[in-house]
């Protein structure tokens, strides 16, 4: 099959440091590789990749001071996308809804995966105005503000069967990993990693937006004993960061719509401890993977009982849940099906009047 | 002419208070219409207009505190506009860029009128890839930045020629007016009045990026004795804030692209001394509307000689220049020569690799 990925432009992909889009989107290119696809990446320039890399901008845009305004570059995306659009079988974006526009015209199948929280008020009419865009959730929870959406088929990330191993969780702390932000509840973590006694290591990125959160909140945390905070990782330092853990922390307090960092700790053995928010009670096999909980007492109840967990067990749901294999026969279905949908007479265009706008705006 | 008009949706159009763009889209289409010809106005639901009125949300979001994201209203815009575009001889863009990706595909004449400074350095890329959307640029200082877009006029801005007219300046104040950001230089105002020994009255935003330069710089200059702080005004009270002035400071530090509150005051006949920035010497008349000057000494000294300028001969001047009726029959030229190339046979397009992106990121 030919197919075109179109990445976001924020980071490369795979990102060198932080980053959820572009480090899925890279999976699933190479895993579609491997099975013989003839598959065209539009992202960075700074990608790694084996399909045929169509390079935007030189750089990842977050690690490029130079870059002001993110859009632009998006924008030029989307111009080289339509002029090659008739070459492929169906193009998959990753680009939010920054293509909805020119989705009609391009002339070829698309599919659209939404990696993003959808909760947000300027959203429903935007899907309601684009309805007929065929898209992808990550988890059910991403879609329960938009349930009427075009929605063809929820898909759980899925990583690299090989990237991670079993490792024996001998660091003996607890991990927290991701961006330090009020929604991700770092300071939960050090909470209970302080009450249930185990050192934390922190391995995160603060944003510019988050600075004065990070400088006001979370530093003066910092200080206790047995908190180390050990910046933003790379992938190489991440297999040992998560696989020395003996459980991943996960308080956050927000509508993840998925939460990939789980599942890499549970590629290495690592069982979670999860708040029961977004898409966690999805991923999280209870009592198998980790624990699902609701208040601080449960976390630190629970952190006990997930070291008990056999290791050996949760990379084994790791492998048949969250195979990068599996997320690519997942998509291979999809792209088929928009395109024998594509092959079928057109249903006549409803008219302009018609089309129902929930504006809350 | 069928025309279509498609405003940003940050104000309504007009704005009820601040907004350049805005307001520059509502005079030119209440003139169009004047004209006789047919348009139609993409645009905020509370746009008040004699043309055809497309609403894309109920309300100009700026003002509207549950639009956190405004981006998803300008894509569905471009989805109503798209869906409609046959219907009109020509579709005249002030969104910036963001129908760009859609141009091609439209199947009608468009123009784009660049409302915002381009020295930023994720331009250039943008405007290479799509070098075949004709623009216009409201200043020939706005377009130094990339000269070798695919320019076809400089339009300046003009104003319904009713909306102001000439008043005395009797309130004995030296007037400031417009939105409080570093750029504007409000400090250098307070300090030009203070050493010319005259009241400045002040009317301005204050939007939330710039409120902490507001409390730290400007909030202490406001407590000096002949200082008047406004705050932000309608478009009602602005003929008596400009008009009773004896003259605008304009101290800017930043490409100004156009300066649309130079043009007001000279409405009022009321002269303008304003720092050698952006499109300011375009539109100064130098010793007759006002005086353009490149430091603060001069500023000072421009000033009582501003105050000598015949203001009935500033009004004059505004009329010859900067009649919204010029306006649009300039723009109805650059309609016309789209149209017409429209028609002519179509040239090849580029191959792909041939479009020079000079990628500076």
């Amino acid at each position: 099959m030919k197919i075109a990925q179109v990445a976001p432009l924020h980071e490369g992909c795979p990102p060198r440091l932080y980053g959820g889009t572009e480090r899925v989107v890279s999976y699933l290119t190479e895993e579609l590789v491997s099975q013989g696809h003839d598959v065209t990446l539009f992202a960075s320039g700074d990608s790694r990749t084996r399909a045929r890399l169509i390079p935007i901008c030189e750089q990842a845009l977050r690690l490029n001071p130079a870059a002001q305004d993110r859009l632009p570059y998006h924008m030029v995306m989307l111009s080289r996308v339509a002029a090659q659009a008739r070459q492929f079988d169906v193009i998959h974006f990753h680009t939010d809804y920054l293509h909805f526009p020119i989705v009609e015209g391009l002339g070829c199948p698309s599919v659209t995966t939404l990696h993003g929280r959808l909760d947000l008020p300027d959203l429903p009419p935007l899907y309601a105005e684009f309805a007929d865009i065929p898209l992808v959730s990550i988890s059910d929870s991403q879609r329960e503000p938009l349930p009427w959406a075009n929605w063809r088929a929820t898909i759980a990330h899925g990583l690299p069967r090989d990237l991670y191993s079993l490792r024996a969780g001998k660091g003996g702390y607890l991990a927290f990993i991701g961006r330090i932000s009020p929604e991700k509840r770092l300071d939960r973590a050090i909470e209970i990693a302080q009450r249930v006694g185990l050192p934390l290591w922190i391995a995160a990125k603060v944003d510019a937006v988050d600075r004065t959160y990070f400088e006001e909140t979370i530093r003066p945390l910092l200080a206790a004993p047995d908190i180390k905070f050990v910046g933003e990782i790379s992938d190489a330092e991440k297999g040992a960061f998560l696989g020395d853990a003996r459980a991943l922390l996960f308080p956050i307090d927000w509508p993840e719509p998925f939460g990939l960092s789980m599942i890499e700790a549970m590629a290495n053995g690592t069982p979670v401890v999860a708040f029961r928010r977004g898409a966690v009670p999805e991923v999280i096999d209870e009592g198998l993977t980790g624990f699902v909980v609701d208040d601080m007492d449960a976390a630190v109840a629970a952190v006990p009982r997930a070291l008990q967990l056999p290791r050996k067990l949760v990379r084994q749901r790791f492998e048949a849940r969250f195979d990068g294999r599996r997320m690519a026969g997942d998509y291979l279905r999809v792209y088929k099906s928009q395109i024998e949908s594509s092959l079928a007479p057109r249903r006549p265009q409803r008219p302009m009047e018609k089309v129902p706008i929930p504006s809350t705006v």
